[in-house]
């Protein structure tokens, strides 16, 4: 079986009748959503999906999955979401599909959070995974001129050759290419400082527990702080 | 002269010819706006205009003054603004035209920066005046809750007795009536961590020279920091 799909069923099973479930963006969270919809047709399972992307939301109503927004409920009970890169403290970068905003917003007003990735995303420091920083558009140019000169190696993400990808909510993603972040605390408040910068990749103190795909199973953590 | 007026013009004294000047929005700005104009036509000022919102990119223009967006030039040599409130110690509120973003955003990459009020613009502690917070739409009623148990009074700015405001940028307003921000610092970094937050209109430590129109005339105040 391939580990995203492992992974995607296998955090399925903390889901339970009755709750609201941040949806997660990407492709192991797509098997997540999968198995979650084959639960609710075939074991009648009762539960209201919180997507954290147009693409996640289609796939959730197309599987009769009910569907509302972060601000139709009053919390989360829990999210199960991708990351592109989990370090040895288990910190996160996140934002490779450029949906970070919203499961940003997802992952904060939920009681637990849930990552699923395959064992290629473990790392020991966070950095080699270029960190996405979604700015407003207005002043993008100086913005990516502070990063070149803070040596941070930022690349516009891009829709297509010319045009600039333009996420759900209308903002630009510089992609930040650091290698090794040393102290991501640090980095997570110099960044929220810039004006122009809406949010960024960096996913600290958020998740609760780690769903590893490896060749011999799932390899469940949970994340104690 | 309306004190207004008085301070626009006189602000506009200290546009000299070949710079690019950021130029403000509200009632104040206006006036300045205007003045430049007159110089432009008159006095064959030679000037580019930098302006932080459609409506005083349509004044400009219509006056006959070139305009750039910010991400067209290189630097700002003088920006000229308004302010909602200004502290003894020569911190501002502004947003109360919701252009707060891309005022902040010009004014970040100006070198100098004049802000021009009335009198009854100048207090001893900022937070009379409702403090803005630009929010991404998607959560914003999870950020007011925070808000509300957080004691800060929030509301949110509205286009209509039914319609919230929405800004250039697609974003919604939250105003927050704090009375008395006894540490804008604190509150600043406090604010710029809130996922879902993209702006806010405390202007710390960004302005130069405040020109306060008095009866007896145009007062100016040089920021020494």
């Amino acid at each position: 079986m391939n580990l995203k799909k492992m992974v995607g069923i296998e955090a399925a099973n903390y889901v339970k009748d009755g709750m609201v479930v941040g949806l997660g963006t990407g492709s192991t969270a797509y098997y997540m959503i999968e198995e979650l919809g084959r639960r609710v047709n075939e074991e009648q399972l009762n539960i209201v999906g919180v997507p954290t992307s147009s693409a996640s939301r289609n796939q959730a109503l197309e599987l009769g999955i009910p569907v509302k927004t972060i601000d139709e409920v009053t919390r989360v009970d829990l999210t199960i979401d991708g990351a592109d890169e989990i370090s040895a403290d288990f910190q996160g970068i996140k934002g490779g599909g450029a949906a970070l905003l919203f499961e940003k917003v997802v992952a904060s007003y939920s009681d637990q959070v849930i990552w699923i990735v395959d064992e290629s995303k473990m790392v020991d420091k966070l950095g080699k995974f270029p960190l996405p920083v979604e700015v407003v558009p207005y002043g993008e140019e100086h913005l990516f001129r502070i990063f070149e000169e803070k040596g941070y190696r930022p690349t516009f993400r891009l829709e297509n050759e010319t045009e600039k990808k333009i996420t759900d909510c209308g903002h630009s993603i510089i992609d930040l290419h650091l290698d090794v972040i040393e102290d991501p605390f640090k980095l997570n408040e110099e960044l929220n400082q810039l004006v122009g910068v809406v949010e960024h990749g960096l996913f600290l103190n958020m998740v609760h527990m780690i769903i590893v795909g490896e060749e011999k199973g799932p390899n469940t953590v949970t994340v104690v702080r």
